[in-house]
């Protein structure tokens, strides 16, 4: 139903760019000196204050810009000048003095601007432990604000990357009844991803317009299908941020009736920097989607679906093009949901390896064959007699995984 | 208290053999023809019947010779005439037929032995999805039971394994003022080793005399410190079993007295095995200790523990050696328990690296260097203001686990 309603009243376009698509929005990305080399300081600036929502971590050790950036929301009511992100240096973990550094830089942004610190956002990706450099930070500051451009956002993107191979940023334009408005994003991802958004740290902007209150609700509504359906390793960082602005420059007004057409819109976005996340996953060179059906209950078939896309003998076995769908019978056994062996199914792809408790093993060529592709989908119907079902992504495990973070910090 | 009132009472030492170290034990292992090459069948047979308990894996999808043995030690009241188990394959998700073989295979040895087949308990290791050949396991219990010898447990622990780079045997001999009795074991593990027991498959026999009630009572309590408190990589497997022979070949009679003397010779034992299927967990380089502090509940202090040391980018940091605690706090933080990071702690052997919120990353060289041992402990205290600590064993990850698993079926 939502997709026949939103042909006749919306449509959705791909376009260039990435945060700086939207009017009104400028970005920058420069190095101030926190990685030992490479662009480490990102600025995104809409013009005058704009609406903003986070979701944060659930990690009980929360990073020091992740306090303040929710502390900032709350009392700005949800409003922002800026949003500030390095990479390099996670700021986790660093006591008291990190919570003053990471103070100290929405600070010197809020004089720079002429507005409340609360309307600065900060956020920071890279190794845990270590304090923020604030005279680094300070340079990023002069020279981010001296470089913000309308075509900034590549840049930006380029910035607020770890061991992200490459850049992840994408836009969409909205056509409605009441005018164009658009959504741009960009994303880091790589290692640590989990639902609940692990390292992974997302800026979003729109140029509609939208109450505070309704881009909360968008932005919660919206995370549960994309970032929060994605795992690469089943970590949950100290530092996962995601931040959504909407500065009205495009004169349409999200109200009630609009309200879908955002949705769709930011679920575009959202759906594919998440994607590009877990393609970009650490060691990855598969991306993996597991539906599970036959739930009784949705949060049952996604506790399901995670724990299948968790299992290292089913990303192991994706890696190594190994139809072994056994293993996906003993991880969805394990999930701690109903689930029922006689009346269980398992298909790789199109092809049905295991079905009312008998395998399928004469179909094993067949399943093989297709998990050489790069995209590959893994079924599981738990067979608990309900009609429920969930959809997680997720990657395969390599060696390559195990290379890069064997040797993180050495 | 316990091991000052042992000292006085009771004595361990730790004894030559495996399985028929135990007086009335014998024990073969054969080639049946299960593997491409290589033993693939065990015999264990008590003379006479003996008392008999079981733990089996709690995953939903329980393979035929789990649900046959469970069944069977229900039937018997917990006596055994013979443990069976067969390498190769898992018996598991194969239907109706599967559960044919399994029961086959039971008929056959009863038959052989002059007992009931529900005396008989059987084990399957190995692919899931392949139906055991009747056939092949009737060669193995011919060849099995005309080879049985009272030094045959060597070769019994080398017909279980399947991926494990070594057989897992030992015994201990407890001298108690009523005189001596032994206990021995032996186990295979490899991957899909978490707590509930994985796909691990353990075999231990005891000469002492014990009622099957009071068997049941102790494999619980020494399976709980042991094999449920280690893991490889958090998967759970569908033919986790676990078997306690006591036949009363010694003559001494283990009453509520000498209750604490049976369990001291079984957690010996179980503990030896438990360690030794990590040390040889799929890709292993190292043993690691993970020791969980400052929990509220003991259950806490476990599940803090079991998700450090199912997290994977833990796994590659002790791999690397790299003495990466933020990463042990992001890990304990995700945990669902309560944790309170100002005052929470992470050491690394001797080496405090954080504490009362702050980093001292000052030490990280000392971590290093004593993280190059074989043997490492890990220690978090969550800092939530209680007392109840768990240890939790498992290894490190290295790219050698992900192609073993990779590679598994082709």
């Amino acid at each position: 139903m939502p997709d026949t309603a939103a042909a006749s009243s919306w449509r959705l376009d791909t376009i260039e760019g990435g945060v700086t698509a939207p009017g009104g929005f400028r970005a920058a990305g420069v190095s101030c000196g926190i990685k030992a080399a490479g662009l480490d300081f990102a600025a995104i600036v809409p013009d005058g204050a704009a609406s903003a929502a986070g979701l944060f971590t659930t990690s009980l050790a929360q990073a020091a810009p992740v306090v303040l950036s929710r502390q900032h929301l709350l009392q700005s009511g949800g409003l922002a000048r800026a949003v500030l992100v390095n990479s390099g240096c996670a700021n986790a973990c660093t006591g008291v003095e990190g919570d003053a550094v990471a103070r100290a830089t929405a600070d010197l942004a809020a004089r720079e601007l002429g507005c409340p610190p609360a309307q600065v956002l900060v956020a920071s990706t890279g190794v845990i432990g270590v304090t923020l450099d604030l005279n680094k930070i300070a340079g990023g500051l002069r020279a981010g604000f001296a470089s913000l451009s309308d075509e900034g956002g590549h840049t930006a993107a380029l910035a607020i990357m770890t061991t992200d191979v490459s850049p992840k940023e994408t836009a969409v334009r909205v056509d409605t009844p009441r005018g164009a408005f658009r959504v741009g994003g960009m994303a880091k991802g790589a290692g640590m991803i989990e639902p609940f958004m692990a390292t992974m740290i997302a800026v979003v902007t729109c140029d509609a317009r939208v109450e505070p209150a309704m881009l909360r609700r968008a932005v919660i509504a919206v995370t549960s299908d994309t970032f929060n359906a994605i795992t690469v390793d089943g970590e949950c960082s100290t530092n996962d941020s995601i931040f959504v602005l909407a500065n009205g420059h495009s004169g349409v007004e999200v109200d009630d009736d609009l309200y879908p057409a955002l949705l769709e819109g930011l679920r575009a976005v959202c759906r594919h920097l998440a994607l590009e996340i877990v393609r970009g996953g650490e060691g990855a060179t598969k991306l993996v989607t597991i539906r599970v059906t036959g739930a009784l209950e949705l949060s049952e078939a996604r506790r399901a679906a995670r724990t299948i896309a968790n299992s290292p003998l089913v990303k192991t076995a994706v890696h190594g093009g190994d139809p072994n769908w056994g293993r996906l019978v003993a991880a969805a056994a394990r999930a701690g949901v109903p689930f029922d062996l006689a009346r269980a199914s398992v298909a790789i792809g199109p092809v049905v390896l295991f079905r009312n408790g008998q395998p399928h093993d004469e179909a094993a060529p067949d399943a093989a064959r297709y998990l050489r592709g790069r995209e590959v989908t893994l079924h599981v119907d738990l067979g608990a007699g309900g009609t429920r079902e969930a959809t997680v992504w997720t990657c395969d495990l390599s060696a390559e995984y195990v290379r890069i973070n064997a040797e993180y910090r050495t």
